[in-house]
């Protein structure tokens, strides 16, 4: 039998992504599970963020972000990174995360996450109570160590997670 | 050490989707991981399809998907339906899927996917390749059996995917 469970917004389940950002002169961190894989070509990833949080501003100033990807032992820092505010907390420091030069663009990647990538925001969109940043994918930096000598990732060395109402799981390949 | 990948597009993983559509009496049903929760309110998913696929014909014809929620026992299903043409094949035919009455709009469910989401699009937006598709959700249907009394999801019946690149994950709880 189906029954109605309420008008959820959510996928089952999403992606958890830490989303760095630096606007001038203060560095912060976010996490987000509302995070997509949206165009090809050019290739494209969506984040949606409230007007309310720091990340927003500071990514609406400098067009520029970067999806830093955690592993299943970084799932405190996503917690912490979720329910602190930049405005009351230096993240990187509070975490003790080291901040790693960008490739491309000026916001900082989070070393300890082994894959980065660097995005510049080509628009956003006003939806409702969130806002849906698109983002250029113009640099892609990984971790050697998740890398085979043929360029495909060890998916068990990257060890990524997903997330749901408050669950976090790890993904094992099938 | 950090090294560059290529520019690759996407995130690590994504979710996992069977998009149903319906319009002029023909219905069909495409895999997608290229979907993303994207507002809170009014409560949004997106997904993008290429111009190209038979369901971005449909869907832009009915302005309305269904996005059904797949679990583990059916990734050969999500690998079908994600390589067929609905222009070809009748999918909920060749893979014996019963198509279940939706509660709000017109496109029917797959009653095997445990949870459906009805969604009404808001918006089709051109980023390139892909275009974004914006569907307001208006009602989520679930399975009686994956449900609690207390109304939570019991995740391990659920038992969702994710998807990278070709391979595809189970989901567990941690």
């Amino acid at each position: 039998m189906k029954k109605s469970i309420g008008i959820h917004e959510r996928l089952y389940p999403n992606p958890v992504v830490l989303v760095s950002s630096s606007f001038d002169g203060i560095d912060n961190i976010i996490t987000l599970a509302w995070a997509g894989t949206v165009c090809g070509g050019p290739k494209m990833i969506s984040v949606s963020i409230r007007p309310s949080r720091f990340s927003h501003q500071l990514i609406s100033g400098s067009r520029e972000f970067v999806i830093n990807i955690p592993t299943k032992s970084q799932v405190d820092i996503c917690k912490y990174c979720g329910k602190n505010s930049g405005r009351n907390v230096n993240k990187f420091k509070k975490l003790n995360l080291t901040k790693h030069i960008p490739s491309v663009i000026n916001t900082p990647l989070i070393k300890e996450c082994p894959i980065n990538i660097e995005c510049r925001v080509k628009d956003i969109i006003k939806l409702g109570v969130h806002d849906l940043f698109i983002g250029e994918v113009v640099y892609v930096n990984s971790d050697e160590e998740i890398i085979y000598e043929d360029g495909d990732i060890d998916y068990e060395k990257l060890d990524t997670i997903s997330y749901c109402m408050g669950k976090y799981f790890k993904n094992v390949l099938i």
